[in-house]
């Protein structure tokens, strides 16, 4: 797999701290031409996050920026910054990066950072959002897209997408169908960004076609 | 349109402060025997709720019991247990009923009385719940049909369907949109919970098929 970089393409970075899973698929989108993106960099905060692997196979570059090599948010978020600018991004995309963001970040990058969430915000933000669903006994719960701002989960939507809750889901079954419907959503709503598709009105988001 | 009565259907009240669309459609589904229910009883603590004329007009006895009259809402509630046992009632359903009930119903009524609300819950409680979803600019709306608790559309949830929301909604359209599905989906839980076929484990509802 490679990533394919062609001109007019936006170059964003994405930032994780496991797996990857949602990286991964940003990845693959990118390399089949669907995601107008140049992923000029993979960065995370944890050395062993398994998705770096993935990155470096892919032919992306990666670092690995320890929160525990800072004292403060704030010196790690201007230290992010400084990478990223230095790597030419202009947009920043998470995928299971587990920190919470300062002003030192989301200020210089204000409304281009981008977030997936597992539930329909604003539903069961922050962590365990399968289990907080099925410890609250929804029938149905999914994942959202949205800008990130200083709250937990609380920024601008751009996109939404339901699965059912099964009476026998337990946490593992209910997070892989909502995961599945994640791979696919990320990177059409984050392609809709970079394409300058979508406006902003008061919170709600409009989609030009 | 005549209420039809057959045996082994449980009694219930339908309780409403307005024009009553949700409490027609049960009124429908009761008739087309798609409903479980013998409708005892429709309810209004308003005089000029529109929905009367229909609940008389389909044979079924109304009934004025106005929050005026009485000094507390303790009082009121009590007032309406003693109607609803007079008329043999043994489940209640809200149909934009515009009170908060209190321990003095929702005692004698536990785990019977059942709410329908135009969100998917727990995102946007209380009135207003369109124009909620709207102002937050959530993707995706819908209705949760519940059972009532001492809090504001906090009980259990038996059953959830979701809309979606388009870029040139405004609050009539998006809640006519969830209208649509919510007349549908009241009558269908309702019936689940009169037909004994669904099951709470923890805040979680089982359907038994």
């Amino acid at each position: 797999m490679t990533n394919v970089m062609a001109p007019g393409r936006v170059p964003i970075a994405i930032l994780i701290s496991g797996r990857g899973t949602n990286m991964a698929a940003l990845v693959r989108a990118a390399a089949s031409g669907t995601l107008n993106a140049d992923i000029r960099l993979v960065l995370s905060n944890k050395a062993d996050a398994a998705g770096l692997e993935f990155a470096d196979a892919a032919g992306i570059r990666t670092l690995v920026l320890s929160h525990r090599d800072f004292a403060t948010r704030e010196d790690y978020d201007r230290a992010l910054v400084a990478h990223l600018r230095e790597a030419g991004v202009q947009y920043v995309a998470l995928a299971g990066f587990m920190r919470i963001l300062t002003h030192e970040f989301l200020g210089p990058f204000a409304g281009r950072v981008i977030n997936i969430h597992p539930a329909i915000l604003p539903s069961f933000p922050g962590t365990h959002a399968q289990k907080q669903a099925l410890d609250y006994g929804v029938k149905v719960s999914g994942c959202t897209v949205h800008f990130v701002d200083e709250g937990t989960d609380t920024g601008i939507i751009i996109a939404q997408q339901t699965v059912p809750v099964l009476d026998g889901d337990d946490e593992d079954s209910l997070s892989a169908r909502i995961l599945a419907q994640e791979n696919e959503l990320y990177p059409q709503a984050l392609n809709d960004v970079l394409c300058g598709r979508i406006s902003v009105v008061g919170r709600r988001t409009i989609r030009k076609s």
